[in-house]
């Protein structure tokens, strides 16, 4: 499924490149390489999950339009893969989104349904009663097979770049919410890359993943929402996601939020990259917690750029005080 | 000499990507294609003339080391060159200079001699002495065959990159001092992309090449240094690359630093890349001069990122405000 996706993301999904910097080397006492979904269409991987899913529907399914929830990523990530096929897309979020996710969903085209989540709305009954007046198909942001399979082709392309620097042997640190992307890669370098191993990463409070590829159980978070690193925070991991998860990767990796800021102000200055704070949680702990790393290198994801000004400034000012 | 430089540079220069926006689009009315060497090695295209240029020197002279004058950029590309090779580079920069740049040609193994711009130090006369004493080869930054061979591998890539992206004519966009790598770009676009042009962009007050390109002769700046774009801020074009940008080149393009600023914040929000000043002037060129360029797409380089975290917060608060 990984494969068919990457055929039919081919000349739609960007190949995004593997970096490095002899400064991160230094930092984390290993050679550091670093695959920036950042530069991805729509700012994350979401898109390669996004355009996997509407593309692998039946047309006349399809044409009847799509709908998601998603405080971001995955709701830019849907609706450019809608217009691109010139179908309609309903995205629900919530009310205190960020408000540049929320511009860019809408400027791709996608009708924003927002609803207050504090207030006691319910998304699901708000996308139900959506999906049956208008005949929408629901995308789901992680926990269905062909987001993961998109997802994955992004650890086809780690498999392969990583051979081509040399690297046969590793942790793929990847950014981890529900999943999607940690179990797409995971697939991909079974298949592809045996050496290399997906371990997710997540923010103090939010490790669920963590804790539940400790436990062999899914276990939830203590608070569904939180935090600086909106874009990777759920409740627990998906019930597909956490098979893949826990049959292939290693132990999660889990940060701080001030070692996440200081992974964001080092992408800036030794990639020239900009990432989210969710994105930058794998960056965060390559570079931050290298003892709980093996071997000479090690891979990590950025996994997304869209963050306000006012953050990146906190992250820039945080890092250089 | 571009080609033999390409050959030289195989597996050491990053290939970049050709990146855009649809907001970008929509801004500049156009499609917009980025060529990002802020992605570079050393966050900027001098790496591909430092390496072509340290490559080409036969190995016993290069052997006793290199040489170069540079604010920065030129300044890290031949260091890590130097580097590379195992073989001394010395570098003479003025004590003014961004102190990230500073540090980063110490951290690549070169040796910084600083001189006092202000006090009436030559730093020809520095150079002189410590070429005549160690047998050193000055690599100049962009008046040099080699170099200039070397930014033209930029030119390559733009070329096999706008083709694959149906782009076959318009013009290429490029940050502009001396005319490195602009004149480098105009000859691998002549042979490899004749419906490509090269135009250099320019910051107000720094415009050299493009009123030497319109008077037919080589002017010089009212001032030698000053103002943002320190990266692209030389006294006149070269003699070298004069010539192969009066042959070649289209109109130079003017802007304003606030167009900078604002493209800046434009490559953060919509690129997710990091553009110091002097690399921002081609896309502040491609989204706010629309009526100064012809064609339905432009590409335009953003050519470095090396930019301190206080000037990049100033960008981003001056186009949010």
């Amino acid at each position: 499924m990984i494969r068919a996706a990457a055929g039919r993301l081919e000349g739609h999904a960007r190949r995004t490149p593997l970096l490095s910097s002899p400064f991160l080397d230094e930092i984390a006492g290993r050679r550091v390489l670093v695959k920036p979904e950042c530069l991805q269409h729509t700012g994350s991987f979401k898109y390669r999950g996004g355009r996997a899913a509407v593309s692998a529907l039946e047309p006349a399914l399809r044409a009847k339009g799509v709908i998601a929830f998603s405080s971001g990523n995955h709701a830019q990530g849907v609706a450019l893969a809608a217009r691109e096929f010139g179908v309609p897309a309903v995205i629900v979020m919530p009310a205190g989104a960020p408000r540049l996710k929320i511009e860019n969903t809408r400027a791709l085209g996608a009708e924003v349904v927002l609803y207050d989540r504090a207030g006691g709305e319910s998304r699901e009954e708000i996308g139900a009663a959506l999906t049956r007046e208008r005949g929408l198909t629901l995308i789901k942001p992680y926990d269905e097979p062909e987001v993961i399979a998109g997802q994955g082709t992004c650890g086809l392309e780690i498999a392969a770049q990583a051979r081509d620097a040399g690297v046969e042997r590793g942790d793929v640190l990847v950014c981890c919410g529900g999943g999607g992307l940690t179990s797409g890669i995971a697939l991909a370098l079974e298949a592809e890359a045996p050496g290399l191993r997906a371990r997710p990463c997540e923010p103090e409070g939010f490790d669920d993943t963590a804790r539940s590829l400790a436990a062999g159980r899914i276990l939830a978070n203590a608070q569904g929402a939180g935090g600086i690193c909106d874009a990777i925070v759920t409740p627990q991991p998906g019930e597909i996601t956490f098979g893949i998860m826990s049959r292939l990767c290693g132990p999660g990796l889990v940060v701080s939020e001030d070692e996440v800021l200081a992974a964001m102000a080092l992408a800036f200055q030794r990639l020239k990259l900009v990432a989210e704070p969710g994105g930058a949680v794998a960056l965060a702990a390559a570079l931050f917690h290298p003892g709980e790393i093996a071997g000479d290198a090690v891979i990590c994801t950025i996994s997304g750029g869209n963050v306000d000004a006012a953050m990146f400034i906190r992250a820039l000012q945080t890092a250089t005080d």
